[in-house]
């Protein structure tokens, strides 16, 4: 069996490693060829290619919502993609997404859309405390603009937006779902998450539930979702609120690489080729901190590696820029607080006394 | 960095699949460049070229020891060899081997070496039970011929040979140890093997250390070995003799791949690549189940990967034959009794009521 993969980068690259396993071909598009996912897979193509491309797979699945149109729109027209068009039609605007999950009663903190720059900034002042999201082509924290006690920080572009009253969250959440074509669904381990600048830091599961599995269940089945899904939450007196999701395998379950019965990238290639899924064992407490905008030299891999229950990963992206995830560290450990400690000296390790730069522009 | 790795099969391409985590790049060197690791390198050559593939790579290892003898010997000569010549030309000649471990003082079972067929013969019958194996090129039960009372059936092609007695053992288990340049070890949990016409049929990991640990330490260090090893013991009342050594990552280290903190691939890459080692966890008591000879077919794949925490691997080769190892089934589960049933039935959806078939020419 042939799995085509839009996008080349880390997300793509292990869900070969981890899903070449089954026996399985992959192919991979991209806009060059020099992709990590690109350099090791079975077939890479351009995406002038990409009828050959969706031809040549006999299903397609994306490793990222923003990648060229054509192949989404000319898999989805033979019916090849999963999970499908739609959910990336909701996550090209920010917007849609908002009101979709509205609309199916699922739990969002309120928000106002606004169709250009001043709107944003009317709603954004009315709430007092909140965030302008560009309805376009955001993540990672890029395109928003935070507003504290009505005060705009400096121009902001002109544009569609999503104003969201700032949530008062105790943390965040996410949590990894996955769903079959018959409407099986599976679950690992919600995580507790700790983002930096937009842009997820560390995470460490396992977290209480607090409602994520039921919100997810009725997200996968009001999209009839196939694949893997990762839904990032706010926990606000110990409920969920869906932040937003992402239609595929997820920063957040990179923590499913060490310590656990399947990864999330298997479990997703296993839903998207109508392979049985894993119910996901989970034998110790297990997280992530990631590697950004930085290159550990190799005496700090050696010390990385010398941590007992520490995998390193390393993308081998072209080229390192501040605010460009370039790798992850999983660490596992007897207990939660271990993790949480080991997590600790690893910061120290990657990025001495300041990450924060390594997450700014 | 760049690995080259000499042999394109299973072994290397699991190599490749847990090593690239490290940012490695990956040459393989074969027959042909049709092999299941050769498909994933990032760079493929064919014997002919052994000069460009060793020039090219940082270090080189072989996930195989009968593999074309030019390429191991530029290799060594530049001093990129690891685990080095040495043990391959044990491995080269069964009578060597024998006699090293012997020099050594390490324990092996009662055994000669005959220079001929009717030599064999005569020592085998001296013996009573014997087990009359080829010199050369011998593995997997190739090149060998049971004798019991002293019968010799049929046959035995002239030829150099190790005859050994016949060893009374309580069971067969192996132990996959890892050694770095500066002579660090470190040990997976020993497994318990039950072998099938001189092949694995299955294992399962943890089984007593009954001086396994401390053997192979020794045998490591008169090897002045780097890499990972694969040791494979008779147990008899209690105490572990040497049946033979593999220098490279083996197939009762399979188990590795699931339920453990790190892999016997991945601590092989670590090893060879002069990353630091980990000290393995098991999470829990995890075995496989070799597929030889027999291609399950969609239900049964499906069977398969219904069963918890069980990992198919399907290694892509190009044909099938009696004998051949073409994939493995990875099973853990909370307890040792719990994973020797799950193998049972396991065993019955890949075989039906007939394992021996497949294991027969």
């Amino acid at each position: 069996m042939k799995l085509g993969i839009i996008g080349s980068g880390q997300l793509g690259l292990m869900m070969i490693l981890e899903g070449k396993k089954l026996g399985l071909e992959f192919n991979v598009i991209a806009e060059t060829k020099e992709g990590p996912a690109s350099r090791i897979a079975d077939r890479a193509y351009v995406y002038d290619q990409f009828r050959e491309f969706v031809d040549n797979s006999d299903f397609v699945t994306y490793e990222f919502e923003h990648v060229d149109g054509r192949v989404l729109d000319y898999a989805s027209s033979v019916n090849k993609l999963r999970p499908g068009i739609f959910p990336v039609e909701l996550k090209r605007d920010r917007s849609k997404e908002k009101d979709f999950l509205s609309e199916k009663s699922l739990p969002v903190g309120p928000y106002k859309v606004a169709e250009n720059a001043s709107t944003a900034i009317q709603y954004a002042s009315q709430y007092g405390n909140a965030v302008i999201k560009s309805a376009f082509g955001g993540y990672d924290g890029k395109g928003q603009y935070i507003i504290k006690n009505g005060k705009v920080p400096g121009d902001i572009p002109e544009g569609k937006y999503v104003v969201e009253e700032f949530v008062d969250f105790d943390y965040e959440a996410s949590i990894i779902g996955a769903r079959t074509t018959n409407g099986e669904v599976s679950f690992f381990d919600p995580s507790l998450n700790v983002n930096k600048r937009g842009m997820l830091y560390y995470n460490i599961a396992p977290t209480k539930d607090s409602g994520m599995k039921e919100i997810t269940t009725r997200l996968m089945n009001e999209l009839d979702y196939v694949g893997v899904i990762g839904v990032e939450f706010f926990i606000v007196n110990g409920k969920a609120l869906i932040n937003e999701f992402a239609p595929r395998v997820h920063n957040t379950g990179h923590h499913t690489l060490l310590g656990s019965s399947i990864s999330q990238f298997e479990q997703h290639v296993r839903a998207v080729c109508d392979f049985p899924l894993e119910d996901p064992v989970l034998y110790r407490p297990s997280g992530i901190i990631n590697v950004v905008g930085t290159q550990p030299d190799s005496e700090t891999i050696r010390k990385i590696l010398e941590m007992p229950e520490a995998q390193y990963f390393w993308y081998g992206k072209n080229g390192i820029r501040k605010r460009r995830k370039v790798g992850h560290v999983n660490l596992a450990a007897p207990t939660y607080e271990e993790v949480s400690s080991k997590i600790e000296q690893m910061a120290g390790m990657i990025y001495g006394n300041d990450p924060d730069t390594c997450f700014t522009d």
